[in-house]
């Protein structure tokens, strides 16, 4: 895999806001963040997308991501927030290396500007024909 | 916690399109889709947002999250999606039981409509003083 910033901020080439590190997982401030707080969670372990990542490195990921809410909350006085993670350039990823955003989305009355993560909803309802094959389709890709 | 419309298909009180089950986590797909494939991933354990789940609860989602990722990949076609998890209305949480989306985005010569996850990003440039301060301060929250 080619380095990215983020494989230069794991082998400590680049500098960063550092948050939290373990023996698998960096947490940092995101640089361009989208609301007071925005910080991101790399595996070191390097995977361009989620889908290619191993599943001990991203259950590592998951071990932590409570944690690193509540301290996001705590120190921003956050109340809701969205944990974002993106995969192709169609899907608004900027570095390709495996990142989870947690983005913390103030109210108007909060002291911090409100902006956060802004969120199109273009929801259908499911056919349910559709839903049963695919659901199907689905399950035996996950078993086989 | 309130009984949710997940939690009832936890129990099996409600039927769902189901992808993936095991002890702590069960995958299926949502009714009211971005796009086709839109798969949500929820803990068995309830808890209302991510900061209230156990570390072990979300460490399982974060299991199994690259192999349902890579199913949902292989059934549809979809190169590029996002993994988002809403916490706190303001946040577009719907349901109140943590619940990871998997949402294929598609391109334009994709036969799939293209719909998925609109995104809205208003960065701004993290100020390094600010940063500096607040890193160290997420780190001691982290750590008490």
């Amino acid at each position: 895999m080619a380095e990215t910033i983020f494989s230069k901020i794991i082998s400590g080439e680049i500098p960063c806001h550092r948050v939290y590190e373990d023996e698998q997982v960096l947490a940092f401030l995101d640089i361009f963040p989208l609301s007071e707080g925005h910080t991101l969670i790399v595996p070191k372990e390097p995977a361009e997308t989620l889908d290619k990542l191993s599943d001990q490195a991203s259950a590592a990921i998951g071990r932590v991501l409570p944690l690193l809410c509540r301290a996001v909350m705590q120190v921003t006085g956050a109340t809701a927030y969205n944990v974002l993670q993106n995969n192709g350039e169609a899907a608004h990823q900027a570095v390709r290396h495996v990142h989870f955003h947690i983005i913390p989305k103030y109210d108007q009355a909060s002291s911090h500007e409100s902006g956060g993560l802004g969120i199109g909803w273009p929801a259908k309802k499911l056919d349910p024909e559709r839903g049963k094959t695919l659901a199907q389709q689905l399950a035996d890709a996950v078993g086989s």
